[in-house]
């Protein structure tokens, strides 16, 4: 596996691979990998002729600062099994490297970014779609691979991409669990051993939501439900829960048939935020 | 020269140049060609291998819908002369083929486009950046040529350029004028007789205006001198005429030493809208 710290030597490997006619797929990470990351760059492998994943905790996407500073910063043991995954190339830049200059320019996605995450985290995606467009110049692949976990920056990168063209596809692989269900994260090595033995109810909420969704409770009656399960738990902090529709991510206010559904939330866990969701009809 | 009007057809035509080795240099027009505009296109042919231009009078850039439908659009005689220029390829896409669906995302450049043209036509420089991320998405030249008759626009695309780590570089060519001082431009086909008669005194304007910040008048008052001039021809309507930093594009309030200046003007005449620069000095 090659390694990359710089634009100019990631840029040349990728040139060189497009040259000889090669399919390069592209696997966006912060690091800390776990299971969710290496399922998308066995995909990669499978499908493609050269993998590229890149780490890169990336500063403009974090609005606290806290959460920044402690994000795990694994190289070695990532690097170890990115190898092991099938990847052929891992970009690893330093801040500097990404951003000689600070960015001007903003973005804004509308809707899909007014509600959850973009709601809670302001800047948060202008701050996915900059990286997300820098690596994509940089590495140039056909296929970019993104986990189902982070549901609306899914949206947000699809939309990125349809709306300024670029030539690449966008793949999106469901969530990973532990055995209890609780979503892979690289954010729960930050739990203590008490958080962690709670956290696998966010999962079950999510569960008890979808089943109640699929029986026709109405959208509201679900989220104050769930919303009062989480809140028998002390340890959690709900900052929302949401059903909406899994497209535009606008809440639903009632069903309609043939639409899809995502239930979303955000809870903080002690020092960590944790999210999940759950796909409940693809429409 | 080849002629594409699908995106699918130029992607295939860049991919084979980039394969090939060949350096792509790009030349993004609205068409009404005229010197300005080709003597990029012969710029670009002797820098490169291969040179695609583009012909799109992109709408999402339009504020006044009237100034959109009324632009000049003569292609027979626009492929005729960018032949002759050097061009090897035209894309000229319709409307949906640039935009199947409408686009979501909007760009913001903060203070770069708080001034002049950002400021008199809302949403204009989102209209540029998505047109011409969409366009170097599909061209994926080395280096793409602009006109310095839009100084601002050529900020906003080298700051796109920069903020999305772009892996092309952007050329810049000064303004060219008819033989009585007059910028070339599309829109001058507009101009009446009468109105085209008086419209090189915009230019003379921002000579004089030029040379008395030369001279060291201070900027408030060559902006009241330049203005008051432009007042006694009636046919004109100012809509700005700024002293302003050349990088930046903030109002200067005075100059310092190495500073780099622009004068910059708006100005209404009958129908038609004029845009002219003069650069003071580079700093």
């Amino acid at each position: 596996m090659d390694l990359f710290t710089t634009a100019a030597g990631l840029l040349a490997y990728a040139e060189t691979a497009r040259r000889a006619g090669q399919r390069i797929g592209f696997v966006p990470t912060m690091g800390a990998l776990h299971d969710g990351h290496l399922q998308l760059v066995r995909a990669a492998a499978n499908d493609c002729d050269v993998v590229i994943a890149s780490i890169f905790v990336n500063p403009t996407q974090f609005n606290n600062p806290e959460d920044f500073r402690l994000y795990p910063r694994l190289p070695e043991t990532d690097a170890d099994l990115l190898r092991s995954a099938g990847c052929t190339a891992l970009f690893l830049p330093s801040v500097e490297e990404m951003y000689p200059q600070p960015a001007v320019l903003k973005f804004n996605f509308g809707a899909l970014e007014s509600v959850m995450e973009g709601a809670h985290r302001p800047g948060h995606f202008n701050g996915v779609a900059t990286v997300v467009s820098k690596l994509f110049h940089l590495v140039r692949p056909h296929r970019a691979y993104f986990g189902q976990k982070d549901w609306q920056q899914v949206a947000v990168v699809k939309q990125l991409v349809a709306d300024l063209s670029f030539d690449l596809e966008i793949v999106a692989y469901p969530t990973i669990r532990e055995a209890d269900g609780l979503a892979m994260s690289s954010r729960n090595r930050r739990l203590t051993p008490e958080e962690r033995a709670v956290a696998p109810q966010l999962y079950q909420a999510l569960a008890q939501a979808a089943e109640q969704v699929r029986q026709g409770m109405p959208p509201a009656q679900v989220q104050a439900g769930a919303l009062a399960t989480l809140a028998r738990e002390p340890r959690f902090t709900p900052e929302y829960f949401e059903v909406a529709d899994a497209q535009t991510l606008q809440p639903l206010t009632d069903y309609a048939p043939g639409r899809a559904v995502v239930l979303c939330l955000a809870v903080h866990l002690g020092a960590v935020r944790l999210i999940d969701n759950v796909i409940v009809s693809l429409g």
